[in-house]
C-alpha cells in the first residue's frame, strides 16, 4: 500500500526526528521550519524543508497530507492560524508534550474535526535539527488521543505513522495524558532542577565528590530552561498535584528522620515501585478496531491498564 | 619501591573492588568475608579471602598491613572489636559512606591513633563480590580524612592506595564530608525513592509513558533498601539540612506555579548549577606535603575549594 503524505511543521529535535523517521519508513514527507539555519541544516542532510509556510501548507492541502505540528507550545496559535488559512481540511496531529491545552487551542481555531493529539515519549537534553534522529522513537511509547468525538480516519493515519516510526501506541485521552506525564516527565524535570541547586549548595567540595546518583538525578537539568518551562508550565494543574504528592512523601520522610533517625516507609516503597516500573508488561491490545462500537472508550480503558497497540490490521 | 600489604575486611562491592584494584596495582593484598558464599566467590576468582577473622587479622598484624574496613555501618562495631583484639597497631581506614559516625565508633574502640577515614565515591545499584571490579575507582574522587590529629604515616598509606586504585584524592574532614555527601549522594537517593512512588501513583498508564527523565531520576531507587538505609540514616543531621533545602526549593516552585503558572527561578538556577557541575575543574593541590606546618588545615582548605591530590612525591 502506498503511504500517505506527511508534512512536519517545526523541524527541531522531535519534529525533525519525525521527518527523518517518516522518510525512512517510505512516506512522502516534507517540512517547514521558521529559521533559515534550521532549513539549511535539514536541506544539507538531504531533506525537503522550506521556510515558506504558505507554500508548504498549500502543498499539504493538495496532497491531503497528515500535518504534524512540532513547534513548542508558545508557537502553537500562530501555526494554527496558518493551517486554518492554507490547509484547513488536512488531518492534523502534534508532538507537543501536553495535550489538553493543545486540544483547547485547536478547538479555538475550529480545526478540531480532523485533529488527533499525539506525544512520542522520547527526547534528549539536546535540541534542534542537528540532534534529530530517525531512530529516536524506536521502542518508545507514543501517546495518541482517544478523546470523545475522535474520528477513525485521521486517528488511523496518526497511529500508522507512530507505528511506522518504530513506536508502540498508548491510547489515552488528553486529560489522562496530562496527569500521567506530570508524574513521569514534568515532575522528574522539577526534581532534577531542585537537586542540582541543593547539591551545588555544598560548594565545589560537594560537586567534586558527586558521583553517579547526582549525575543521573540532575541529568535533565541540563535541558535548555526555556524548553523546560514550555514543557512543564502549560501543565500546571496536573503538575501541582504531582508536586503536592512528592512534597508530602519528602516531608513525611524528613519528619521521621528528625523523630527517630529513620526514613520510614519511603525506601521500601520507592524500591518496590521502581521494580514495578522495571517489570512493567506492555500488553498488546488486539480486540478493538477504529470505528467499532465504543472503540474510543474501550481503547481508553485498555490504555489505563497499561495496554498498547503494536499493529493495525 | 615495594608496596606495603593491604588487608580488606568485608569483600562486597566496594571492599571487593579495593581488593581487586590493590592486587592489580601490585600490593600484597588479602581479605576477610563473613559469608561462606562471599569467600568462595572471591576464591573462585583467584583472590586470597578467608572467613576466619582471627587468622586474617593476625596475618595483618605480622605484616603491618593497612586495614581497609569494607563492612556496612551496622557491622562496624563488631569488626572493630576484632581489630582491637588481633591487630590493634595496624594503620586503619574504611570505605563506609559516612565519616563522623565511623570516627566516633573508632574512637570508642580506642583505635583512632592510626585511623584515617576514607570514602571512594563510586558504586553501582548492584552489590556483593560478583559486582566488584578493579576499575570501579578509576577517575573517581576518593575522600581521605584530614581531621585534627591525623598522623602523616597512615595518611600517606591511605592516599597512596587511593591513587594506586586510579582515583583522585579529595582531602576533607569527617564533618565536611558528611555535609557534602548528604547533598550529592544521600539526597539523590531520597529524591529517587520519592519520584518512584509519585510516578507510580499515576498507575500503569503513567509508568508505560515514562521515558528517560523518569528512568534516570529513579535509577538509584533500584538499590537494595537495607543498603540505602545503611548509607543514609547514619547521616541524619546533615541529610535533614539537605532535605529542608530541597523542600524549600520545591515548595517555592509549587506556590509560584499555583499563583502565576510559572516555576519561577528554579529552572534557570537548576540549569546554571548543573552547568557548574559539568564544568567543574578538579585543580591539583601541589604545595602541601604530609607533616608540613599546618598541613591538615591547608589540605582541608584546598579541598573545600575543589582541590584534589593526583600524586604523592
Amino acid at each position: 500500500m502506498k503511504k500517505s503524505a506527511v508534512c512536519v511543521l517545526g523541524t527541531g529535535l522531535i519534529g525533525g526526528s519525525v521527518l527523518r523517521a517518516a522518510t525512512a519508513a517510505g512516506y512522502d514527507a516534507w517540512g517547514y521550519n521558521r529559521s533559515e539555519t534550521g532549513v539549511n541544516a535539514a536541506r544539507a542532510d538531504g531533506f525537503d524543508v522550506d521556510g515558506d509556510i504558505g507554500a508548504v501548507l498549500r502543498r499539504a492541502a493538495a496532497a491531503d497530507a497528515l500535518l504534524v505540528i512540532g513547534v513548542p507550545m508558545p508557537a502553537l496559535a500562530a501555526i494554527l492560524t496558518d493551517i486554518k488559512e492554507f490547509a484547513p481540511e488536512c488531518p492534523l496531529t502534534d508532538v507537543i508534550s501536553v495535550k489538553a491545552p493543545v486540544a483547547a487551542t485547536v478547538r479555538a481555531h475550529e480545526l478540531d474535526a480532523r485533529y488527533v493529539g499525539g506525544h512520542p515519549m522520547a527526547g534528549t537534553a539536546e535540541s534542534g535539527w542537528t540532534a534529530s534522529s530517525s531512530e529516536l522513537f524506536r521502542g518508545a511509547a507514543w501517546a495518541v488521543g482517544v478523546d470523545p468525538g475522535t474520528r477513525a480516519e485521521p486517528w488511523t493515519r496518526v497511529v500508522r505513522l507512530a507505528l511506522d516510526c518504530g513506536s508502540v501506541v498508548v491510547p489515552v485521552t488528553a486529560d489522562d495524558h496530562d496527569r500521567a506525564v506530570a508524574r513521569v516527565s514534568h515532575l522528574p524535570h522539577v526534581l532534577a532542577e531542585a537537586l542540582s541547586v541543593a547539591g551545588a549548595g555544598g560548594g565545589d567540595l560537594a560537586l567534586g565528590l558527586a558521583a553517579g546518583s547526582f549525575r543521573d538525578g540532575t541529568r535533565v537539568a541540563a535541558t535548555a530552561p526555556d524548553l523546560v518551562r514550555a514543557i512543564c508550565e502549560p501543565n500546571a494543574t496536573a503538575l501541582l498535584d504531582a508536586l503536592d504528592d512528592v512534597l508530602r512523601l519528602l516531608t513525611d520522610a524528613r519528619d521521621r528522620l528528625a523523630a527517630d533517625g529513620t526514613l520510614g516507609e519511603l525506601i521500601d516503597a520507592g524500591y518496590s515501585e521502581r521494580d514495578r516500573y522495571d517489570t512493567l508488561d506492555r500488553w498488546e491490545i488486539t480486540d478493538v478496531r477504529p470505528g467499532d462500537q465504543d472503540w474510543l472508550e474501550r481503547l481508553r480503558a485498555a490504555g489505563q491498564r497499561g495496554g498498547v497497540l503494536r499493529e493495525l490490521d
